[in-house]
This record gives structure tokens, C-alpha cells and sequence, in this order.
């Protein structure tokens, strides 16, 4: 006998395959509009499901955003990690280019996520820690102590302003290889370290 | 016999006098939420005025928008401008002096205007407009070619990030004297530009 679950038709969702689905359409959404434009109706509608049981999920509107800001950053971290036994500049190098990449195939979805989470009613919270785990990865990877962290945090900043400046559509035509910008960041570190605090 | 002006009642402004009062509303309104969430009403409201001669002012809630946002970063490039007879060293910590000092006196003004404006919506248009003023800026400041743009306008995103958390409330104990800040900024500028491209 067939049990439960292959009986459920197929409009009906796990609990967990709901939720994934629902933070999917914001990810999507939030790429055309700022985060305090995101509409949970229009989510709901796109999820075929009532108002009331896009709340159950997520209680408030302001808990959806928030789910939703928080499932941006962490696709982020993970598209951007250094392998786990890459050596230490070789992680630098690994971070540089993944993070390139990442803003180069998806460069709305992380200006969105950095410039349109309305991160400032936050408090610049979100920003923050975007770059605060890249900064401690970073000097974990070099084997660097905690008083590297402020250098590592801002140079974070400095790596995202280059891979906007790269990504840019309006440049692209003149651009450098992935690998020179790689280079270029790579040394930049070393170069910022060696300013000291 | 006294002219007209003078006769005008003290709620009569003159149109200039009144764009200005309406912008300086949205400058205070910019801190305490994303600017897609500042309500014409509200700032007609608090003018004193109808919705409808605010729209005389400015035609849409968009050319409202963008001439807070303007007069935002108009403000930020004026308070952090170097003095024009500085030398090219002496203008590069004018620089970072006067910008970490505009950012610790405003700061939550500084992260609505980078981080709550909606910059995505607009394509990061404004930030990147900010940043290239800087850089262009410094540039000129230090003599240096057009291929040392990128780096600096990148320096300008590592200047802001540090000027953050420098001016972090939760770190303000244990923070260095600005002009450590200053010397390490400057620094980091000459130790980037060595780098090359």
C-alpha cells in the first residue's frame, strides 16, 4: 500500500518545500524592487496561496523581509567560500574570484541585497555582517590574528567596490581578465596589511 | 513706503525659501526610514502645506525623491571637500579627516544615504556617483592619472567601511584617536596605488 505522502497531490507542499518556495519568489523579486516595497500579497499570489497561510510561515511582514534578507546573504557566503584545505593565499585568491563571479552572473541581486534591503533601517546591520563573516573567514584562511579583522572587514568593501566597478555592464567591453582583478585584490590585501592599524 | 516682500506674512515663502524648507524636511525624514517609504503627505504636513503645492515644487514623489537624495550627497561632498591650496598629502587627510568627522557626527544620516535610498532601483547610481566625486577628487588632489581611478574610487568604498566602524557606537570606547584613523587612510591609499592595476 502506498503511503501518505505519495497520495498528497501535488499542489500541496511539504512545510519546508513552502517555505523554500516562498523564499524563492522573494529572492527573484527583490532584484526589481526595494526590500520595504516587497509585497506579500503579490508573494502569496505567486505562490498560489492565501495571505493567512503565507503568515503562517512567516508571522509578519517585517519576519518575511527578514527571512528573505537573511537567505540572500547566505546564498552569498556559500557561493563565495574558499575550499575548506586551500592553502592560504590560494583561499584569498578562491574568495576574490568566486565573489567576482557571484556579483559579475547575479550583479542586481547583490546590489539589491546591499544597497535595497533598506540594510540602514537595520542599522547597517546586514552590510555588517556580510562583511564582518567575510573578513573572519579571510583571516582564519591566512592564519592572521584579530587585530587584522578591521583591515580584512574594510578591504571586504574594497573588493565589492571592484567587482562592481568590473561587473559594470557599461564597461565591460574594456575590461580586464577575471585574473588580473584577482591578482590586483590579492595584493591589495597583503598591501593593506603591511599599513598596519 | 515699505515693497511688497516686506509686507509678505511670516507663512509666505519665497519659492526658493520654500524648495529649500521642503528638502530640509526630507533630509531629516531620510534618517528614520528607507527613502521609498518617505510620504509626500507627511512632508507637505509638517511644511504646512497641500499635497498639491508640494507637487508644484517637485512634480512626482520620484523629482522629490531625487532632489532629497541630490541635496544629500551635495551636502556630503561640500562638508568633506579638501581645501583647493592644499598640498597633494595635506589634501588626501583633509579628506579622510573631514569625512570620518561627517560620518561620526551623522552617521545614521551617512548609512540612510548610502544603504537606504534605494540605490539598487536606480542601479547603484547614486553611491556610484558619490564614490567617483571622491575619487575624482583625490585624483586631481594628487596629480595622479586617469588609471588611478578605479583604485581610488575602490579606496573611497575601504574609507567608508572603515569610517563605519570607527564611528560604531558599540566600539566608540576602545576607538583610536582620529588621527591614527587619518594616518592609516592615507597610507592605505599610497600602499593601493603601488599595487598597480
Amino acid at each position: 500500500m502506498l503511503n501518505d505522502v505519495s497520495t498528497t497531490p501535488r499542489t500541496r507542499m511539504t512545510s519546508d518545500g513552502r517555505r523554500r518556495q516562498l523564499l524563492g519568489i522573494g529572492l527573484r523579486m527583490l532584484v526589481e524592487r526595494p526590500i520595504s516595497e516587497l509585497s506579500v500579497d503579490a508573494v502569496a499570489a505567486e505562490a498560489g496561496i492565501s495571505r493567512g497561510l503565507l503568515f503562517h510561515y512567516f508571522p509578519t511582514k517585517g519576519a518575511y523581509h527578514d527571512a528573505v534578507i537573511g537567505a540572500a546573504i547566505r546564498r552569498v557566503l556559500r557561493n563565495t567560500a574558499p575550499d575548506e584545505d586551500a592553502a592560504p593565499e590560494e583561499a584569498v585568491a578562491q574568495f576574490v574570484r568566486r565573489f567576482l563571479e557571484q556579483v559579475d552572473r547575479r550583479r542586481d541581486f547583490y546590489l539589491a541585497l546591499v544597497f535595497g534591503t533598506g540594510a540602514r533601517s537595520l542599522g547597517g546591520d546586514r552590510v555588517e555582517s556580510l562583511r564582518l563573516v567575510f573578513a573572519r573567514r579571510l583571516v582564519d584562511a591566512i592564519g592572521a590574528g584579530e587585530d587584522a579583522v578591521p583591515v580584512a572587514h574594510a578591504w571586504a568593501a574594497y573588493v565589492e567596490d571592484r567587482a562592481l566597478q568590473w561587473s559594470d555592464p557599461a564597461a565591460l567591453a574594456g575590461r580586464v581578465p577575471i585574473e588580473q582583478e584577482v591578482t590586483h585584490c590579492v595584493a591589495a590585501l597583503d598591501a593593506l596589511l603591511a599599513v598596519g592599524s
